[in-house]
């Protein structure tokens, strides 16, 4: 997917919402659990009960990793399952690979071949040989770990260079331009850090920013929407648990659907205030 | 495995060579493609040729994924086939993993429940929360990008930070220092770096240090054991393509323990070098 598809897709369904499904086989409802694989029907009533307010679905690798290969061939039903009934949804494998450059390319081909995401997540710490294998691909994304959400964020992405002033993850946002463009490069950036936001904007105007953080993690989407818009929206705000844990009960995915149904409501109302709807 | 188990199979072994099974479907012999689980069946049979001159075996996690769920079902199986039969084996899953804290709980449930292995490799750019849940097993160890092999970790592990003075790799070994111990801590720092490897150790005296890019990738083991030798060893040397691809006809496993037994033959004269055997 081009970035005028996806933007077209965020004027269509007047949202900019990435649905995380981080699925944790602990914490799915228990009446679930004699499925024959619950964690994609889990995922498969979610889907069907948000795609409507969603743009892109992000499930995170960790989550199906920690059930084995029985977790993996899940995530290959849950990818596959969005593909043939939601063409549309934008895929990001939350991923956050990185390595040397022969081992990145199976990375890329594990996630881009024998999966059909969209885009990846990927840690900057190697550097331009093991974030680039992942950008041969047409039309599909790096989404590079900038300013992260956690605690641990300060330890090292605040680090100032000596000979520039700039922090780590001004550093990486400004060195990885040279490795991709606005229609192959995405960048995460915490909402937990949304007064960063607009001196990011000054620094990547055009790309799009994926923002988790928002909700559970105490980031206010009208902050983000403020610091982080651009012409494009340039903005896709991840939100897991509270949407697809919004009920532990029977009624989990219809609850799914009308915490996701709020926020695109929200979504709509600053899409409309910027004039980009 | 704890620290002093590690030296004393470097001891009885006289070898601290690690075996990378970065086992590509690609380039494994032809004749093996006909077999029900082609992965599978080449690891067990390097595994079987090479474990006495081996310490450690290492798979890096992206020639698995790239074969999706099946791959990821060779892997536990490789997994399982060490465990059963050379229990005294390292076990280091090459995953480059860290995420934010509670997802990274579920990658070490993946790694070290689900698996079993004794030791991950991890991603330190999203800091303290990322990295210490790995910590909290008994027994079972991080290994932390600090300096790595690669032409891209000249990007951003060499920026100097404007306090300190300090590259951002040696902020890394000093700030992971306050997370863990020597017992459940090493780090990779890789051979193509071999000169900056006395001043790492002046740094960490006590880590072990896993040590990819001797033979292919062009590092000196004697190098490596010169700058880096600890007390107790200190260091795992690792070797993939040079081993496990030794031949590419059906003489591959007998090749690949000959390759391996070169490499401990050479590991020999440098524990003895430094008496410690």
């Amino acid at each position: 997917m081009d970035r005028n598809q996806l933007f077209q897709q965020i004027q269509k369904k007047r949202s900019f919402l990435c649905v995380g499904l981080d699925t944790d086989i602990l914490k799915i409802p228990k009446h679930l659990l004699d499925k024959p694989d619950p964690v994609f029907f889990f995922n498969k009533e979610i889907i069907d009960a948000t795609a409507q307010y969603t743009v892109a679905y992000k499930p995170n690798l960790a989550f199906y990793e920690s059930l084995g290969w029985q977790g993996w061939e899940s995530l290959e039903k849950t990818v596959e399952y969005v593909r043939e009934n939601y063409p549309e949804i934008f895929l990001i494998a939350d991923a956050k690979r990185g390595d040397i450059g022969n081992t990145s390319n199976l990375y890329a081909r594990a996630f881009f071949e024998k999966l059909d995401f969209d885009a990846i997540t990927v840690a900057p710490y190697m550097g331009e040989d093991s974030v680039k294998p992942f950008m041969t691909y047409p039309e599909k994304w790096v989404i590079l770990l900038a300013l992260t959400s956690n605690k641990g964020a300060s330890d090292f992405q605040f680090l100032q260079n000596e000979e520039t002033g700039d922090p780590l993850f001004e550093s990486v946002l400004k060195t990885s331009q040279n490795w991709g463009t606005p229609e192959n490069l995405m960048y995460v950036v915490g909402a937990t850090k949304a007064e960063k936001l607009s001196e990011i904007r000054e620094i990547v105007p055009h790309h799009f920013l994926l923002v988790p953080g928002v909700g559970a993690q105490g980031g206010s989407l009208e902050a983000v929407a403020e610091n982080g818009m651009n012409s494009q929206c340039g903005l896709l705000v991840n939100s897991s648990r509270g949407i697809i844990y919004a009920s532990a009960g029977e009624d989990y995915a219809e609850k799914a659907g009308e915490a996701a149904c709020k926020v695109q409501e929200d979504m709509e109302k600053l899409l409309k205030g910027r004039k980009l709807i």
